[in-house]
C-alpha cells in the first residue's frame, strides 16, 4: 500500500489543526490597540501550539521519507497520532484564555505527552514494517529526544500545580529541543550517497 | 478519468469533518479540571465519531486502490458518501450535548446508516466499472461486514428509544468490527503477487 | 507552469466551503426529534449547496482534464471563481435560517450567478492558452448549458420578488440539469481514443 | 527531500485562510437587503485579504517551481510564513468589523509587514540552497516589488494614524501592484528553452 494518502491525510489534519487555533482568538470589541491586551495569552499560547503542531509535521515528513510501504497498524496509528493532535487547539484555548492557569496547564501538557507517546508507536510501528534492516531503526539511533520528551512532559505536568511557568518553561524547552530540524534522517541519506 | 483527485477531494473533505467536531467543544470558562466534567459526553462521541470517519477513511483508502479509473457515477457515489459523512459532526455534537439522549442516539444511528448505504452504492458503482473480473468484487467476497452493519445500525436506531446505551453499545460494537484494517484486499494483492 | 498545484488548491477549497456550511446547523438545544424541524430549511439550503460545489468541482475537475499547463491569467481566472464559491456558504446560512425569504433567496441566485461568469471566464481563459487546436473548446462545443445557467439564475433572482420558491424551483432546474456528470468531455477522449 | 509536502502543507493552510475569513461574516438576523449593509466593511476587507493571500499562493507557487530539494531551514521558514498569514483572518475581521478603524488599520498592515518579511526570509533560504548559480536569484534579479513591499507597508502603518483611507490605498496599491503574476520566474523558464 502506498505512503502518499497517509501523508496526504496527515497534511490535511494538521494544516486545519494549525489554522482552526486562531479561530479562538475572537476579534475584540473594541477598537484601541488595548483591546487586542487580553488576548495576548492567547496569541503566546497560540504561537507555542503552532510551533509544536510545526515540529510534528516536520518530524512526520523526515520519518515517512525513511518509509516506503505503509499497512494497517501504521494507518491507525497515524490516525490515533492525529487524534491527540487534534485536541491541542482545545487545551490551547482553555490555557491562553484563563493565563496559563494550572489546571489548563496541566491539561496542555497530558495532550503533549499522549501525542509524543502516540508518535514513539507509530515510529515503532514503522520500523517493525521495515524489518532487521530498518533504514528508520538506524536514523533514529538512541532517540534521547524521543525518549526524554515524555519524562520532560509529565514534569512540566507536576510543576504546573506549584508554578505554572515552570511547566511553560519546561513546554518552552522541548519545543526547542526540537525546533533544529531532524538532522538525524538527512544526514543518514547523505552518508549513504557519500 | 484519473482517480487522484477523487481520492484528495475525499482525504481533503474527511480531514475537515475529523477536525471541525473538536471545535463543538467549547473551551470551558472554569479553570479547575471539574470545568472539564460536562464536556466527557462531548469527548466520548468525539473519540467514537474520530474511529468512524477513521474506518471509513481507511477503507475508502482500501477500495480505492483496486480502482484504476473513475467515471462519472463514481464521482457522485462518493459525493453522496461525503454527503452524509459530513453530517457525523452534527449529530455528534447533538448527541454528546445532551448526555446520549434518544433521539439524538437514533438521530446519530440514521447518519451512519446512510453513510454505510452510500459506501455500499460507491462500491457497487466501482464494481460496475470494472466489469466481469472485478478485483474489488473478488476482493471484498461474501462482504458479510458490509452487509451486518446497516441491519446493526437498524437494531441501534430502534434500541435508542428503549434505552440508549443499548444502542450506543449496538454503535460501539460496529466499530470494533471494523477496527480491525480491511485485510481483505491487502490479502488478495499478496496473494496475486506470490 | 504545470496544473497539479491549481487542482489542489481548487479541491482544497472546495472541501472546505462545502463542509464549513454544515457548521450553519447549529446543534439544537432540545433533546427531541422536534428540535430539529426548525433546523429542517437549513438542512435543505445546505443539501441544494452541497450539489452545487459538488457540480463545479466535477465541472472543474473535466475541465481541467484537458489541460495540460497553466498561466497567470489561469490562476487568477481560477481564484476569482473560488471567491465566489467561498460565498455560498454564507448566502446559504442566511437563506436557511430564513425559510427562504425574497432577500436572502435573490442574494443565493446572485452569487450563482457570479460563480457561473466565474467560471465561463476560466473556461475562455483554458481555451485561450490552449491556441487554435484547442481541446476544451471542442469539448464544450454550444455550451448551451453555460449559456443557459446565467439567464436562469438572473430569472431565479427576478422571480424571488414574486415568489421565493419559484426562484428555488429555478436554481434546482439548473442544478438538475447540470447534474447529470459532464459526458462531452469523457466521450470526446473515448472518441479520440477509437 | 522532496518539495511536495512542503507545497501540499502551504496550499492546505493557505486554502483554510482563505475560507475561515468569510466565517468571519456572520449571518445576519434581518431578512432585508438592508440586513447585508452593516457587512459591506467586512466583505471589503475580506475581498482585500483573499486577493492578497492569492498572490502569496502565486508567487509561493512560482517560487518552489524553480526549487528541487528543500532543507529543514526552507521546511522552517515557510511555517513562519504561513504563521503571520494565519494570523490574516483575525486583523481582516478586526478591520472589517470596525469599519476601518486606525488601530486595526495598522494591526492590519503589521501583519502584512511581518509576512512580507516572513516571505523574503524563504526567498533567501531557499538560494541560499541553490547555491552560487540559483535559479531564484537570477529569476526575482533586483526584485524592487520585494523590496518596496514593506516600506510601502510601514508608510501604511504610519499613515493609518492620520487617516485609516490613506493606509487602505497603500494596502490596495501593493496588492495591485503584485496582482500582475510574477512573470519573471515564467519569461526565465522561456528564454531557456529558447
Amino acid at each position: 500500500m502506498g505512503k502518499t494518502r497517509l501523508e496526504a491525510f496527515f497534511d490535511g489534519v494538521a494544516a486545519i489543526i494549525i489554522t482552526i487555533m486562531v479561530l479562538e482568538m475572537k476579534v475584540p470589541h473594541g477598537v484601541a490597540f488595548s483591546a487586542l491586551q487580553p488576548l495576548l495569552p492567547v496569541l503566546l499560547s497560540y504561537l507555542l501550539s503552532f510551533i509544536y503542531v510545526g515540529i510534528y509535521w516536520n518530524n512526520h515528513h523526515h520519518m515517512l521519507h525513511t518509509c516506503k510501504e505503509v499497512n494497517g497498524v501504521i494507518l491507525w496509528a497515524n490516525l490515533h497520532l492525529l487524534f491527540w493532535l487534534s485536541l491541542i487547539p482545545f487545551t490551547t484555548g482553555w490555557m491562553g484564555e484563563n493565563q496559563f492557569a494550572a489546571a489548563p496547564a496541566a491539561a496542555y501538557g497530558f495532550v503533549l505527552l499522549m501525542a509524543a507517546l502516540a508518535y514513539a508507536i507509530l515510529q515503532r510501528s514503522i520500523i517493525a514494517s521495515q524489518g532487521e534492516d530498518s533504514v528508520l531503526k538506524r536514523a533514529v539511533g538512541a532517540d534521547w529526544k524521543g525518549r526524554a520528551s515524555p519524562l520532560l512532559y509529565l514534569t512540566g505536568i507536576v510543576l504546573s500545580f506549584y508554578s505554572q511557568w515552570l511547566a511553560m518553561a519546561v513546554y518552552i524547552l522541548v519545543a526547542l529541543m526540537w525546533l533544529l530540524p531532524d538532522r538525524r534522517i538527512e544526514r543518514m541519506f547523505e552518508r549513504r550517497k557519500g
